[in-house]
């Protein structure tokens, strides 16, 4: 039995919660977080106990933290983590600024410690399916991969002020779901974007509406769509076109009842968000960690996986205000 | 080339004209009519000379007829072509009283004339396709048939009072179906309805909503399911179960333009009625007969056919009236 | 906290034992099972204790059982648990004989304990939304249900002699839909079979292919369609037509990934067999449960629902057999 | 009735010849062709009659020319029509060289005759369904446009090499689907590009897969995903994205029969390529230009449109070199 101690009693961190505790082989030993109120109730909801960071951290019980706390502290996390010689499970990012995330990443080697960064999408059983079914090489070659991420909703204007913009914040996990399913790394990008959808992200300075194209070395191509918005939900899709075949992993609908009337055949809406869309990668991705915490796997998205993305959100970025291609 | 003389000008029988006209190898010759409006409308819109029946029978530069009148002069019509060694090609049905059938084709056989029963649907590409694989063995051997069968809405009770009952009048198409996809004969069959679509049809003496099961020697059965009305408009499916496998024939979709939204994904409605759904099969049965009058072909749907189909419907309705599975 | 003895450690005993010990509310009390390697493997697998059966029965810490042992052990069981005021979930059927179910339905009721029964479809999202869908109008008045249910493939012959035939096996579930969807009873019921599978089904005197239909009093009627065997796996279909619509519930598929490549477009194959597809169902079961053991419900499904699929069997074999509709 | 002069009686000639012959309002009068082997047989399909290229422009019977020959013919057989002062009916492009097309459209309005440029795929009826269904305000103010166009296989080296390129052969087309769709200009592109489906066409100096982003004014943006082969065959797709929903025009099946089997659900392969794929749209174009002949609608696509198009791709040509965006 793994005993966890959960850095955030937040959104993610009640997910998070709850897969630790339904799980066989993990305990939701302490719940950390200065916000009292939601640290006494996710504790009391799971049997855990409260405890303070320092707490955790010395606590010899204690065998990994999951951090879901805010974005700007998960460096720091990490390498007290890290020092303590705990495994670390870390949302994403690791941190905003590259630097950073590179000078926390040697901490963490110099501890030798495992981390994985919770890039969940990677657990989609969908998304896994089409990497296993290329990797099968059930269409050949991969020529050409198309990502389509839309939220349902766009953020409030002081979330995207400090969310490092919507390619390091949103676009990050399409740039990681490019690099599991292509097996490559891009030798260029190209970003073009826009502020289409709430004025008050183009005053906070980001834009809602994006278009990106990566080149690799192979020849193949890859192109994300994104918005902040869409009407009908969690437009979450991907398709990969090869050499003898197209994989299309569609959208996870809420049911898979039809309606047929007056107005034509209606379908349901697709699984609203994130919490819903992704609830059994949530779950698939603490299977893996704890195959981790067992010594069995090494992790499948670790530190440099997650320093990578940042770098390819850094990088399209320069290109949407240079307005070229830029070289990898 | 083959010269036709049209005997209707009705809605159906204007379906006929555009195919013969457009037809390579077949002109519309003439239109006979009593509606003299309806004979001239259409009989100067493809140039066609307008006839009296006797002048159309006589006319030795008339090969074939096509009869597309009212239904209760299919059988003196036949008749009267036959014996004036006419080709024929008839709407379905040839009478509704079996013995009246019976005679007819007697007639018809005496004269060795081509006689076509327009059972559209044998043409539809969809349909067709699943009985082209069936017999190249996709799904083993024939099991289970379902017939999905509803008007878009039922027609007014006076012509319900003439039209021979559902049976023969809607549902002779789906006998028909069945056994142009299972290729051998009922040996039973039972059939249920209700008045559910409209009380002045009921009034008529008639039912609206019907489930039919037919039972076959090898074992294997099928199911009709009627209604008079359907609030998404015509619906026309078939799905046959194998041994090894399922054909399914859907609706077809008056286009194929998908609309997501705060509802959900909203595709179009099937092709409001027979004219629009069936269009490529009228095209296709003239097709057909054309070969037949070049003598390439017989008749893929004859008059037995047309006979047998009429002998299930008077069947179905003793089961619908006795309460029991009627032999056959 | 309920304490729950689990009277079976099967195939079907293993799914509710992982329910019972996943849910907040429940515990794994005590396994009872005269096949001793499977009630020690599933009581430790939960850290639950082994019991017989006479000391679940009187041992006061259990609150509630759950049976899913043997059919014909089915109605003792739940006499001997009424007996000792325990609170009953049983697996369907209560009993292969009328009789002997109406007599268990008197002891249960004398001792006035909750009696759940699994028919565990009703419980299924997609089933229950059309249900949902109806009650809210959303097509109009009901008018025609169409159920499609094959299993993967044909239990053995010696299975099928014990089970009572495959229409209190197997369509009992589908009996018991049909009920469930249109919430009134049916007035007569016809049905057709064959046995096209397997022919030691034949030989041991059942069917595997069958059509039934149902009649209600209000005109509306209801079709099943059930094999025991389907090359595609497991097909759990429903589409009911109402005055104003159609809904429909389709096959869950294994994945939502599809491949297009020379032969066309090709999707993943439905979820394999009962406890698969009918995962969520079995939870929401339990979860409807635990709302019974808290007072909080009745249950959704109550011997007499039982009682009533099982009259409907015998009603369709009485039918089978005579080739008649049989009026109820 | 207007009589055409077909000139060019290849694979496309042909197609509007059978479209020319079956509409009321028009006689294909007679076929230019150097190709005599061709000329004859085309002509002698529909009883027109063969000229040479002065007898067709000097004859005051023709109303109108269809240009259906070789590319490179196009811009000088437009002006000789002009001159003639014949309509004009001419499939895509003008000419390969914009400076060459601006020379011959400045002919076309001294001459003033009507020009009409086969963009076929503006008429086929999905697409044209999106469009209306944007204008009617269905999902809003249109934000981002996804073109998907791939071929069944790519053409011969040979033909590559006189082309023009990818973009100006291939791509063209999406560029006027983008600006039909759209109804704005495009204020900036940048094209990506590979050569991964036959080293012949690299050595050809072409790519053979691409893709190429469009920024609006507006904010708006679209892409273009291209290769000269698919597996599955003809994929033509379009998704537009707006404030208030997406409309999807998916691929059109060469038939609706479904097969499930022990592989899952299989579909048909697309329309195999454009002669079936655009079947209607060729038809409903020279609906469209019969309106034009009779002075009821100006050119729905003119040289203007045809110049635009050529003029996205030759800049999209600069952006692949440059690697950069490039500006409109």
């Amino acid at each position: 039995m793994f005993n966890i101690a959960l850095l955030g009693a937040g959104r993610i961190g009640q997910v998070h919660a709850a897969n630790i505790a339904s799980h066989s082989a993990t305990t939701l030993w302490s719940v950390v977080d200065p916000n009292q109120e939601f640290a006494t109730r996710l504790a009391s909801q799971y049997q855990a106990r409260l405890q303070s960071l320092d707490e955790a951290m010395t606590d010899p019980n204690v065998h990994a933290v999951l951090i879901a706390s805010a974005t700007d502290t998960h460096a720091d996390l990490i390498e007290l983590a890290a020092r303590h010689g705990k495994a670390i499970f870390c949302e994403k990012p690791v941190h905003l600024d590259l630097a950073r995330v590179r000078d926390c990443l040697k901490v963490v080697k110099e501890y030798d410690v495992p981390l994985f960064i919770g890039f969940n999408r990677r657990f989609d059983p969908q998304f896994r399916r089409v990497k296993t079914d290329v990797l099968a090489g059930r269409i050949g070659k991969p020529e050409s991969l198309l990502i389509i991420s839309r939220d349902p909703s766009p953020p409030p204007a002081e979330y995207v002020r400090v969310s490092g913009g919507m390619f390091r914040d949103m676009t990050i996990h399409d740039f990681d779901m490019a690099r599991f399913i292509m097996g490559e790394e891009p030798v260029s990008v190209y970003a073009q974007g826009s502020n289409l959808v709430d004025p008050a992200i183009g005053e906070a300075g980001d834009i809602d509406t994006a278009f990106i194209v990566l080149k690799y070395a192979s020849g193949a191509m890859a192109t994300i769509v994104n918005s902040r918005r869409s009407a009908y939900g969690y437009d979450q899709r991907l398709e990969l076109h090869g050499s003898e075949g197209l994989l299309c992993a569609g959208n996870i609908l809420e049911n898979q009842v039809q309606h047929y009337g007056k107005t034509g055949c209606t379908s349901a809406l697709p699984e609203h968000f994130f919490l819903q869309r992704y609830k059994s990668a949530y779950a698939a991705e603490w299977e893996h960690f704890v195959a981790v915490l067992r010594g069995e796997a090494v992790p499948d998205c670790s530190g440099d996986d997650g320093e990578r993305a940042l770098y390819l959100a850094d990088k399209a970025l320069e290109s949407l205000h240079s307005q070229r291609e830029v070289l990898l």
